[in-house]
């Protein structure tokens, strides 16, 4: 497949390496494996999951549900929380799936217990240190107010909480990931201590990419849903939670002007290809990494060039005196994502290293 | 129409008024105006131009160029720096088309020349101080050297000179903006007269908003392709170039939680639907302003809340305790965008005031 425009590609062994890797992890530590597929938005990258036995999968909106739904998925946790403006939608997908939904709110839990339809699986978001959105652990009194609510519920069925420690995109080391992990897995296990009597079957569910490629087991945990692991990114290499090289997806853009003067190459290739998430790596703001392309395939450079700057569809590499030579118009280069769940968002498909075009959807 | 998800709402009177504005100062100045295309990437709303007499345009991409060519544009500028690997479709819509392109190196220029099949007008992209593309307008022997070049050549027709002062986005006030503006020109024009005898209908095309929309008129300028101002956004708002009630489009977005804890709601509403574009106000990174919502209407509120952290699809809004008990979870609230290019970009259709769709492709 000849490229001209920017295009993501992805290298299908580097995606399955990381896909079996936490699927074998998950399996040694005898816990769910629940993967998160807003990162890859895929039915076919979905079916690489399906191959190794998954079954159960998490997904961040009701039309992403509705998405895989379509492709034969059985059993699907929305883990946002519930949008009730949405009910309808959730009543129909609950018909005929297995539905997980998640809600942090009383209101919200009686909204649903009284407007759902069908039975469906119900989490409490729990909020252990991120902030973002959860009832915060330490508001005892709120959450159990909301536990003994279920009792008694017919349509909203309790399943567990669920935790996402979206704090440890910010860490700076492994060692500080591993802190936040086993910080949250501790106060965690003691609230599901206090309601295990009543609910043996509680499930305990843990979320982000960092803390489940760092750990060596998931000890203590029923259920994992990381999504990024996927494809990985500069952000989580940064972290030092996988290396470069594990990276499964570049955006391969054209050069489209060579600025000498400043050691610059301008591509064809924006922030409306690969989001405007940005990272800063040694005091400088980068919006992503050049590798060096070859039939679709890429070789991270030992020497790092950053992209330093992006506009709508402009992005500027700084390079250096040595490698601007070896850089030509209309030749493609990679760009290693910053944020791959939010550059896979913004595309339409997936090109394979054999040129295969797998399809995903822009929902 | 019920909006249960994050929609883009249009005030079409509000976007109408932005239109009529900048091509009254054009008419007045005397210079042709030439819009860019890629802030809104819909044929509807370029209808409204047509209406206004606007019969050129600009844009980004080929893509782009191909999709508003199919709508019966026949005077096209693709205002990116030519993309050698597109030439087959450049050459294809030159058959339909008046098309100009932009280019900014010899090898380019050459290039052009040898491989274009008809007649294409061209622009050389020249930089006097964004420092993204075109060449420095100090680099007299350069520009000189590609001038000579299009002497005698039978494909590549010298149209002008195209700047892009995108650095008067970072601008901090209208004086600024002003400086920027001005000194560019001054700067511009003297390259005009070196080249004016040569080629007496050589086109001087300035592109940005923040200019574009703070100058009282336009005078020794020849054509003007400003595109964010269809819209504007919290960026230019910020800059001093538009106020916040003549902000065109609003992002729609359900409550999904209230933190009375923090006075924050969470809302649906997250990277894939505004973009990670951010602007510091106050010394806080904002992704956002928050507006409250009435049948597709909006009012910007005296007091200013923002949208102070998004992920991929969640947004947080930071409220205060006299706000947080007027706003229920369940309702739509709006964010006022802080860069309308990329938040349009990631929709597929604007709502009207009186829910009308207006579609638009996401290319």
């Amino acid at each position: 497949m000849e490229i001209k425009r920017p295009t993501l590609l992805i290298n299908t062994q580097k995606c399955k390496n990381n896909i079996r890797k936490m699927a074998n992890k998950a399996k040694r530590s005898g816990v769910d494996f629940r993967p998160h597929f807003k990162t890859h938005q895929s039915h076919e990258i979905a079916h690489w999951f399906r191959e190794l036995g998954v079954d159960q999968i998490t997904v961040s909106s009701v039309t992403m549900a509705q998405y895989f739904a379509l492709d034969g998925w059985k059993d699907i946790t929305i883990a946002f929380p519930l949008n009730i403006l949405e009910i309808d939608d959730v009543n129909e997908l609950a018909q005929s799936i297995s539905l997980n939904i998640l809600l942090e709110s009383k209101n919200t839990l009686l909204f649903a217990e009284e407007n759902l339809k069908s039975e469906v699986g119900v989490f409490l978001k729990i909020d252990a240190g991120y902030h973002r959105t959860g009832i915060p652990i330490e508001n005892t009194n709120e959450i159990d107010e909301l536990m003994h609510c279920f009792s008694g519920m017919r349509k909203c069925h309790f399943k567990g909480l669920l935790v996402h420690n979206g704090h440890s995109y910010q860490a700076i080391s492994k060692k500080e990931v591993e802190n936040i992990h086993f910080d949250a897995l501790a106060k965690m296990q003691a609230l599901k201590c206090k309601y295990i009597q009543d609910y043996p079957n509680l499930i305990l569910s843990f979320g982000d990419t960092p803390s489940m490629s760092v750990v060596n087991n998931f000890e203590g945990l029923d259920e994992i849903r990381p999504g990024n692991f996927v494809f990985y990114d500069l952000m989580q290499s940064q972290i030092g939670v996988c290396t470069e090289e594990e990276i499964a997806i570049v955006m391969a853009c054209p050069v489209v002007a060579k600025h000498i003067e400043r050691n610059q190459i301008v591509i064809y290739g924006g922030a409306v290809h690969l989001s405007k998430e940005s990272v800063v790596i040694n005091n400088q703001v980068v919006f992503g990494k050049l590798v060096f392309l070859e039939n679709n395939q890429w070789i991270v450079p030992s020497q790092s060039y950053y992209l330093c700057s992006l506009s709508q569809e402009h992005g500027i590499v700084q390079l250096d005196e040595e490698t601007m030579p070896k850089i030509e118009l209309g030749q493609i280069v990679g760009i290693l994502p910053v944020h791959s769940c939010l550059s896979a968002d913004l595309q339409n498909s997936f090109v394979t290293e054999s040129s295969q075009i797998l399809l995903k959807t822009h929902i």
